[in-house]
């Protein structure tokens, strides 16, 4: 219909042409994506000099504002494609992403409702995504990857810094898919501000929006649209020691948990203690995070605790501390008479993300495992063990602090939903007088093997 | 923490209330939750009296309202509780939720990351839910079972016109958890507008809103907070007759959709015709609707291939008519040429809830499941089926017309999310430094045996 074709502003244009693409790519066999991601894998080899000269010319432009102090020079190391092996990992992803199984087309519930008539629940791409991310530019060849294989068409904005960069990664890709049936607007890109403006009121075409930021990106998007949004906010996790901890297994987990890689969403940063422990356990886990540098900013009772010990490192901690994600060499520390209270404490003040307790009693897990309303709730086990590579989903698309749809460590399945297939096979069809009212036969529901998808 | 539990709005003291009995009731033992619908089922049956009463007192306002024209007469009847058999019904709705499998604390993945490392994905209540919804007064006592149920904290907010009911069987219902370990404030009730604006402010301590409305309420709330919103919108469905269409299934199941109920969300409001049928079966299927009293509103081709149909309920369509919910006795007929355009006429028109086509084709069966981008998704069934209880979901939440989370009918498992449970057995705990690096053991990613979560 003439109405729908035409388009207001350039953010609708670009939104219909991603619902228009997805859309017809439901109708191409589903094998055609892996063909589709090998091809881009080639296409980005040939071009590999191509994409390091346009890489050159983002890396020449943020150098600038690192010295004119506008930029963090971590950024530049973010932003580089060309360390060794790092353009090589890029195209390793698109293999990796290929060789997982297919999410979608997957039977989930599947019911006979009467003789003939059979409800199955099959699993199906979400629609268009609108994925906004910062400096790194092989984002754009990764998600592009994941969406594909989940059958997503996708818009993606990536940080103004990787400008060159991604978008030629974005018309490579697309050129890439030229030869193929997935349509070239299956993967769009979009530069400015502007565009993300625009195409967070595109509700009627886009499905989900994916920011890969901080918490302050994640709530200016979730204010400015009615699509849902997939976050990926803060992480403040924190590590509690029970009365009944090994010395062994405390001293490990708390120190790997805050030292291993302390910028990480996954690493810890509040460490609560058993009261029973401080005269025991507590000086030595102090000592071995002392020995790693990392400043305690202890509640009274932990820090009296620690008079024997004299550095500097340790110091009085204030309220803020316990919802502070620090990202670098300091731990908040709490003390707390049980693991109700630590629970409470967790509940109150972390953001949902990983915690763990460490405890030899079966009591205290249990209550752990019931009580925290985290993403990921372990038992005597490193925080750094939250991601989806080291969980086995095959690829990570991102970590989300949500409570609905898609919650931890997502992989390809948090890029889908599903539908409900209902096929009669009665000769006349059927209707729900044939089961309901007084000459209704009434329903069966009764269940179905599941498996592959009958169709 | 004493900054944690003083509050600072009267929506706030609402939520946070919500909120820490949630938390609370996380360790109480699931078997808790059947033992607490009962006493809520006992209680309301020995409070009928009083319930009635307070039932007549909005029915009488109510039809002061009718009289003034101010209110539509079919509200009187879904606010009035004392229709025969329509309070027993409320009763074994409780009986019913209570005898359902427990939706949470089911294990839907399950790995061991390395000997004596287990990963479990095990669901668990989503947390606090928001539910708005409108005249009838038994949706308090619906929703609270189901919350329970799935151990949800629930705030509910009726229309004002059952203000009386809904505020007794809200307070009966929290009189009924009192002796019970559940908090009594699971389950509370607000009554103003001025309550739910504050409370949708209150994303930290809401996880999910759920407005059971038309697509005006759901907008408004998406348009209001930054919570997640799992709403139920229009139904604008479709039934697509295609070119090799037997005749009596087409007859059938066009006109069950369409007359059956026809102000249900899950009627037809659109008929597509394959251009071969406009001669042959399409007289028929337009002769059983005129017998229903339904008006056809037609294009051109299927207006002229009914000439020889002389009844003034054919007339000719307008553009508007292919994306009106009619909820009554009208129904747009559109002529198409394929398959192919009849999915691409309903995905650019419908709301994405039910269609179905009629057709003993293979191919056009396959291609209206994959193209179709529509919650149910049917084939030679009548769209009335489109509905948790007919589906053998056991109860339903709603109708969700969204793209994530939960999509069509939703049962109790769209009041789930999951967390991952890491639990490690190993002498001195886990740490990724034993698996990854050079002296790192790699991780097994064994499938572990799925089944009840073990703890």
């Amino acid at each position: 219909m003439a109405d729908q074709s035409s388009s207001s502003s350039p953010a609708e244009g670009i939104a219909l042409a991603a619902r228009r693409a997805f859309e017809a790519s439901q109708l191409v066999d589903p094998s055609e994506r892996n063909i589709a991601l090998e091809a881009i894998r080639r296409v980005l080899q040939e071009k590999k000099a191509e994409v390091l000269e346009a890489n050159q010319k983002d890396m020449e432009a943020a150098r600038t504002q690192v010295e004119a102090g506008k930029l963090s020079p971590t950024l530049l190391s973010r932003l580089d494609l060309s360390r060794p092996g790092k353009f090589e990992a890029m195209l390793r992803g698109i293999s990796d992403v290929a060789a997982l199984p297919l999410p979608t087309g997957q039977v989930t519930f599947a019911k006979e409702l009467g003789p003939g008539l059979e409800l199955h629940r099959v699993t199906c791409p979400i629609g268009v995504l609108l994925v906004i991310f910062e400096a790194r530019p092989e984002v754009v060849v990764n998600i592009a990857a994941l969406a594909i294989k989940s059958g997503n068409a996708a818009i993606l904005k990536g940080g103004k810094e990787s400008l060159h960069t991604s978008g030629l990664l974005s018309a490579l890709i697309s050129s890439a898919l030229a030869p193929t049936p997935i349509p070239q607007t299956f993967i769009q890109s979009v530069s400015s501000r502007a565009d993300i403006q625009g195409l967070l009121s595109q509700d009627r075409y886009i499905d989900l929006v994916m920011p890969r930021g901080g918490n302050e990106l994640v709530t200016s998007i979730k204010n400015s649209t009615r699509i849902p949004v997939m976050g990926h906010a803060d992480g403040i996790c924190a590590v509690y020691v029970d009365e009944s901890a090994r010395e062994g297994t405390a001293v490990r987990v708390v120190v790997e948990s805050k030292t291993d890689y302390m910028s990480a969403c996954n690493a810890a940063e509040t460490l609560l203690l058993h009261q029973s422990i401080l005269p025991t356990l507590w000086p030595k886990i102090a000592a071995a995070l002392i020995a790693a540098s990392v400043t305690l900013k202890c509640d009274p009772p932990s820090l009296s605790a620690l008079s024997s010990l004299s550095s500097e490192l340790i110091t009085p901690s204030s309220p803020e501390d316990y919802t502070t994600e620090f990202l670098g060499p300091t731990l908040a520390v709490l003390t707390v008479p049980s693991t109700a209270a630590a629970i409470q404490h967790i509940n109150a003040h972390s953001s949902h993300h990983t915690d763990s307790i460490i405890t030899e009693s079966e009591a205290s897990m249990s209550a752990w495992v019931r009580g925290l309303d985290s993403a990921n709730v372990y038992v005597n086990a490193s925080t750094r063990f939250a991601d989806g590579t080291r969980y086995g989903l095959g690829t990570e698309v991102g970590i989300s602090t949500g409570k609905t749809h898609a919650r931890g460590p997502v992989g390809l399945e948090g890029l889908c939903i599903y539908k409900y297939v209902l096929r009669s096979k009665a000769e006349t069809g059927s209707t729900i007088g044939d089961y309901e009212g007084k000459d209704g036969a009434g329903y069966s529901h009764k269940d179905l093997q599941w498996g592959e998808a009958p169709f």
